[in-house]
C-alpha cells in the first residue's frame, strides 16, 4: 500500500535473464527431444520471505511476457498485470513474492524458435521442437528451483497460463499449496482450434513466411501475423463489448464509403494487428498455439494419481461473456478435480468484456482473487 | 411431387442471362453513380400461371448464385436450395414459379467488379461502384418486370438474401404480398463488421491482389479470399455443430505432430478454404460484405412510410444457435413491423448448426415454411 493508502505500484523493474539448461544438462521435452541452451527471462516483485513461503508464481497466457508488473524505465505502460500485481493490490507485493516468466517458445527474451540455434548459427525456425504445456511447467519448475523456492504458495494463470497452473498441480502437487486457474481450459473444442489454424495459415501462407526462416531472409510475414492477431482479437472480446465500445460509429466524421477503415471498429482492429507485430513473433504464435490445441491432460487415466494423493487446493474463475472458453470449460475442469477429492472453490463471474475480463480489475474478480491469496497466505504453503 | 409421391427434383436446369440495363439505360444506384451494361445471370423453376399470381423470387446469400435448385447438366451437386425448392417440396414447382437471380456485385453471371469495364476494356476492379441492398432489389426489380410479373407472391431470402426482402418490401410493398427473412439481420453488429474487416484485410493485404487488378495481371489472391473464407466459415456453424462434426478427431491415425493439418477440423477449414477459390471472386467477396456493413434500412425515419400504407405480410425466423444473426437481430426487425402495423409471423427455431441452419432441410422449419407458402399461395399476391 502506498503512503497515501491507495493501491500503488511496484516500481521501475528490470527482467533478468538466466541459463536454465545448456548443453551439458539439456532441456528434455515431454516428445524425448531435448533443447539446449535454454534461457529464461523473468521478472520478480516483492520480497521473499526467510521461510521462502511467500512465492506466487503467474504464468502468463499466449501473447504474454515475464514483464507483469511496473514500469520498465523507458516504458509509459505497466507490466500486463499490474492491476494485479503490486503494494495493496490482490497479490500485494508488500507481503507476496511474485515471479513471471516469459514462456519458452515465447520471442521475449526466453528461448525460442526466432532464438539462435547453436547447431546452425541461424534462428531455430521450423526446426525448432513442438512443445507441450509440460514442458513450460518443466522450465517454470527449474527456475523456481533457481530463486531456492521448494514450495510455492500458489501458481496462478488466465487462459494458457491457467492450463500451465492447472498442469503443474496434476504433474507435482508436492510443488505448490494451490492452482489459481482463470478463464481456461483443459481442452480445447473444435471452434476453439479452427481459430487458431485459420490464424497459423494465414501466418504460414505469407509469402515473407519463408518457411520459417523469415528473420535469415530478412522478411516479415506482418500481413499473416497482423491478420492473425485481428481474428484472434474478435474472440477475445465479447459481442456487447464490441458494440458498448464501438457500436456501428464510424471513423471518420465525413468518409467516403470504401475498403479501408469506415468504422470505428475496423480502425481499432488494424490498431490490434499492427502494434502485435512490434511486441510478437510470428513463430512463437505457431508453437504456442499448437500448445494449447494438444492441452488435454484428462485424457491420461493417470492424471489425477498423484494429485489424489496431495490435493492441491484450486480455485477455478469463468467469465459468463467468454465465448472463447466459457463457463462449462471451466466446469469440466472442476468436475475432474471434485472426482479426484481435490478442493475446488469454483465461480462463475459477471463481467461485459469476454475472454480478456481476466486481465481487467473489475471489483467481484478481485475480490475474489484477494480473499482467497489472503487465505492461501494465512494457511502457507 | 414425383410419381412415387416422394419430393422430388426440378430436374436439368439451365442459367439464362439477360442485359437489363445498358448505357442508354443505365442503373441508377442509390449513390447516384450510374452502371451499364448491367447483365444478370437467372434461374427459374416451376411454370408461371395465366395470371402471373404464383412467382416466388429467391434472393440469395453472400456467396450463392442464381443456381438455386435442380442440376446443371454438367454437375453432380444440385443447387444450392435444392432442399426448399422442388415437386412436393415446401416452394413446390408444380405449383409456385420460383425465380433466382446472381446478385450484381457477385460472380456467377450477374455483372460485377470482376467485369469488363467497357470504358477501359479491363475488369473495374476497385473502379466498380459501391453497391447498397437498395440496388440489389432495384436490379432484382428490373429482371421480374422483364419476365412480365407485376406482383410477387413472395420474396424469400436468408442472411444477406433476407436482406433483400426486407428492403423490398419496405420500399416497393406493392411489388410484394409476403417477404420471408431467414436467419437475417437490419443492422450487422461491430462484431460482424469486424469479422468482416478481418476477411477483407486477408484479401487486399495479398501480394497477388494487385489493387484489385489481379485479373489484368495474371494473378489471384487466392491466400486471402481462402483465409477469409475459412474464417467465415466459422461463424456459420454454431460451436455444438464444430465439436459434434468434429471434436478433436486427428486427421490422421499415425500423425506427426506440426503446423499442417493434425485435426480433422482443420482439413474442413482447409476444403473450405481450398474449394471456394473455384466460385467465388475476391472483389465480389469485398463488394458484397461491404453491403451488408451498410446496410440499416431502419436508420431512416421514413422506413416504414411506405409500407404502412400498404402492409406486406412478413414470416421472421431465426435459428437459436446462430450466432453471426443472433435472434436478437430478427427480434429487432419484428418489432420495427409491428411498431408500424405490418403483420408479422416469428419463430425462433431450434437447430444445432448455428446460421447455415437457414440452408439445412429441419422439418420444423420446412414445416413452418410449407404452411406459410401454403397459405400465401391461397391468398394470393
Amino acid at each position: 500500500m502506498t503512503a497515501s493508502g491507495q493501491p500503488g505500484s511496484v516500481g521501475v523493474v528490470e527482467t533478468s535473464t538466466v541459463r536454465l539448461f545448456n548443453e551439458d544438462a539439456p532441456l528434455v521435452l515431454a516428445s524425448g527431444e531435448t533443447l539446449a541452451p535454454v534461457d529464461v527471462a523473468y521478472e520478480t516483485y516483492g520480497v521473499l520471505d526467510a521461510e521462502a513461503s511467500n512465492a506466487v508464481f503467474i504464468c502468463h497466457a499466449l501473447t504474454g511476457d515475464a514483464h507483469a508488473a511496473g514500469y520498465h524505465a523507458d516504458a509509459t505502460r505497466p507490466g500486463w498485470w499490474d492491476n494485479l500485481i503490486g503494494p495493496g493490490k490482490p497479490l500485494d507485493t508488500d507481503r507476496f513474492f511474485v515471479i513471471c516468466a516469459n514462456l519458452i517458445g515465447g520471442c521475449q527474451g526466453s528461448t525460442g524458435p526466432s532464438s539462435t540455434n547453436p547447431e546452425t548459427g541461424q534462428a531455430y525456425g521450423l526446426d525448432f521442437p513442438l512443445l507441450e504445456v509440460s514442458d513450460l511447467v518443466t522450465v517454470h519448475r527449474a527456475l523456481v528451483a533457481h530463486l531456492g523456492i521448494t514450495r510455492l504458495l500458489a501458481v496462478v494463470g488466465g487462459s494458457l497460463g491457467g492450463m500451465q497452473a492447472l498442469q503443474w498441480a496434476l504433474s507435482h502437487p508436492d510443488d505448490l499449496a494451490n492452482a489459481v486457474v482463470v478463464a481456461s481450459s483443459s481442452r480445447l473444442t473444435a471452434q476453439n482450434i479452427a481459430f487458431s489454424a485459420v490464424a497459423r495459415r494465414a501466418i504460414m501462407a505469407d509469402r515473407q513466411f519463408r518457411n520459417g526462416q523469415y528473420a535469415a531472409e530478412g522478411t516479415l510475414p506482418a500481413v499473416g501475423l497482423s491478420i492473425a492477431r485481428m481474428m484472434a482479437h474478435i474472440t477475445y472480446l465479447s459481442e456487447d463489448a464490441f458494440t458498448e465500445k464501438f457500436g456501428r460509429a464510424p471513423q471518420f466524421e465525413t468518409s467516403r464509403r470504401g475498403f479501408g477503415i469506415d468504422f470505428a471498429v475496423e480502425s481499432y482492429l488494424d490498431h490490434q494487428g499492427t502494434t502485435f507485430l512490434e511486441r510478437f513473433d510470428a513463430l512463437s504464435y505457431l508453437y504456442l498455439t499448437r500448445v494449447m490445441d494438444y492441452f488435454d491432460p484428462f485424457a491420461d487415466p493417470h492424471a489425477l494419481d498423484r494429485i489424489r494423493e496431495r490435493p492441491v487446493r484450486h480455485l477455478v474463475l469463468s467469465f459468463d461473456t467468454d465465448w472463447r472458453f466459457s463457463t462449462d470449460h471451466s466446469l469440466r475442469i472442476v468436475r475432474r478435480l471434485e472426482r479426484a477429492g481435490v478442493p475446488v472453490s469454483f465461480r462463475e463471474l459477471t463481467s461485459a468484456y469476454g475472454h480478456d475480463s481476466f486481465l481487467l480489475a473489475s471489483p467481484t474478480y478481485h475480490a475474489t482473487l484477494t480473499a482467497y491469496f489472503d487465505h492461501a497466505l494465512e494457511v502457507g504453503p
